[in-house]
């Protein structure tokens, strides 16, 4: 395997550059087919992260028309999230600790949203998904999120949390057969059918385009969370 | 729902007594037909508790041939695990604390035995099994036995202990896909199967036969695992 960052190259062992790039060479297997607009170009580039990572476990899970599903947490991949499960289908909750982030959600796409340390709030959609895409990487307690999925649900992580999770109690499991699981990014044949079905629906990422000198600026405000929801980076002016 | 032991009749209200009782009555919708000879009676009634606990969840998950499976613990759950999984044709393996129980699981049918403290044994097996059903009631870690399943695997909580266990990092499970579910009993038509399919491969559970006078001593016995594997009571010399 070749990282297309900060790898090896096969044969001049030089440092990959990934996107900062001004040419590749790579096999065509790797190559994936943009159906998009021309100008939507920078806001498609982060679906190749936070599109497919939460493309791939919803389709793994078969969410579609019908279901109930639940995104925990609106970032670069919650947001993503919410788009994606909107358009396989399903009615969308968005669960978040900011209640200043629901007007986003629904505009994004969410029916609902939840604040999750409202016990109230929380109870009214007890054992009512069937599938829930937490996208949290920080720790924080997972019992609440799986005592929301109905029989046979499945709560995917995708968040990796420096310090574990608080450990899930064995009966919310056990009582209606539910599962915890995670899921990693997705292979070259599921994101290009990714790229295409968000061509086909008109989804992007929302991104906020910075050049190069921003970099810095940039890397802070990310920390803090305050990017709606992803930084792309207009190389045109590095040259 | 009416429940069988120490629940209230529908009509008189009066405590329901269960195996206890000399006769019952009961919508025919939730009696199950017995197709083991009689001498085996005594040994098929744990079937109705540890057999269907361990079957619904290989049945749910799909066990079988040319399938790798780890049962977690040898106990009255343990022993129904390895003898079910190995009729549904998988290869299965014991994880255990006790060496000495090594000789008991292979006579059960599992093909290899692995100490679970053993790191080394352990690393052997990593991202191999299909399959894991886990039968400890006591709090320990479930990492260990999350990094022995391969891509899609899943492992099956059927045992509830008193505290949690340790905390499940999510790198383990977002790498390779994996599950982590919880499985409890089975319905009436599950359980039929389940029967029929152990009276077909001529699996009883492995029971010892007491009478109601040394109940407090099994009690006593069961609560240090010395049962080899599940008490039944001899009701006859009860009257």
């Amino acid at each position: 395997m070749t990282g297309t960052y900060n790898s090896q190259e096969q044969v001049s062992r030089a440092n990959t550059l990934g996107g900062y790039s001004d040419h590749i060479v790579v096999s065509e297997r790797f190559v994936l087919r943009i159906a998009h607009h021309e100008e939507a170009l920078a806001a498609v580039a982060p679906l190749l992260c936070a599109g497919i990572t939460t493309y791939s476990p919803m389709r793994y899970w078969k969410v579609g028309p019908g279901q109930k599903v639940g995104i925990v947490g609106l970032g670069g991949l919650g947001h993503m999230g919410i788009k994606l499960a909107t358009a396989l289908g399903a009615h969308v909750v968005l669960f978040t600790t900011s209640p200043n982030k629901a007007e986003d959600a629904l505009r994004l796409g969410a029916k609902e949203v939840v604040i999750s340390e409202n016990a109230g709030e929380l109870a009214i959609h007890s054992n009512s998904f069937d599938f829930i895409l937490n996208t949290v990487a920080v720790a924080h307690d997972l019992d609440p999120f799986i005592a929301m999925l109905k029989m046979n649900g499945t709560m995917v992580l995708v968040g990796i949390p420096s310090s574990p999770n608080s450990p899930p109690g064995a009966f919310g499991l056990i009582s209606k057969r539910r599962s915890i699981a995670g899921s990693m990014i997705g292979g070259i044949s599921e994101t290009q059918e990714m790229l295409d079905f968000c061509a086909k629906h008109n989804i992007v990422s929302d991104v906020e385009i910075i050049k190069m000198p921003q970099i810095n600026d940039a890397f802070e405000r990310m920390l803090r969370s305050d990017v709606k929801y992803r930084f792309v980076i207009d190389m045109s002016g590095l040259s």
